[in-house]
């Protein structure tokens, strides 16, 4: 049975759920950052999706990248490039990282993981960025 | 008309040509790392390609990470994760790393981008990779 792994929950907010992924928005007010979550028990690595799943994942990664944008402008701060990776060394449970970035972000040109210390949104920002995103995803 | 960023050749060996991607061998032996670049004009984000080619691009991404599984296992080193991005924050053309992680490597549980320098490949070293990535890739 798919069950969320709790490190997710401690460090991001539910958007809501695509036809694949849990969609959620990461904590951390210095870059628009959704994190896909495949609902797909034991996956670990893209090759432990059937090739239908994949291609499910990679048009969610889409619209992801769609949202963050949304995300970005929402707050002021609109996306020139956007980064996209599957890592999953610290939790593993398969999860895809979609984030806007711009050259005036805080760990730029630099990827953001282990990049300082996450900044909370306020409770103003966060639902702005919340309604950005499920605007975008239909959600 | 496609042509490959500078960047690449000064940092990777040409492993060789799939359906819709060219595949590089990043120069860097601490980590059997792959990089694929579709080989679409002034493409710069998944949103540029087609979503037909989104679905070759993704099955390529599969196919590198058994092709990284393989690099590894040649040098005595066997993965235990994959680490797949898409960035481009750097060099902005579209390219996908795959890169085959465990927890004794240089940067674990690091992303690898960044992290200290590369060490080259000897060239014993260097020629079993491409040759078990080739392999691998059916190149």
């Amino acid at each position: 049975m798919f069950e969320i792994d709790p490190a997710f929950p401690a460090t991001s907010q539910a958007v809501g759920d695509l036809a694949l992924s849990h969609v959620r928005l990461q904590g951390d007010a210095r870059f628009p950052w959704i994190v896909l979550i495949p609902r797909i028990a034991a996956a670990r690595e893209l090759e432990d999706l059937q090739a239908g799943e994949r291609d499910v994942l990679i048009e969610e990664v889409l619209r992801a990248g769609a949202a963050v944008r949304a995300v970005a402008e929402a707050l002021g701060r609109p996306a020139s490039k956007l980064n996209v990776a599957q890592l999953g060394n610290v939790t593993p449970q398969l999860h895809v990282h979609v984030i806007a970035r711009r050259p005036d972000d805080a760990a730029w040109p630099a990827p953001v993981w282990g990049f300082g210390v996450a900044e909370a949104y306020t409770p103003t920002a966060l639902e702005t960025a919340l309604a950005a995103a499920r605007t975008t995803l239909g959600l």
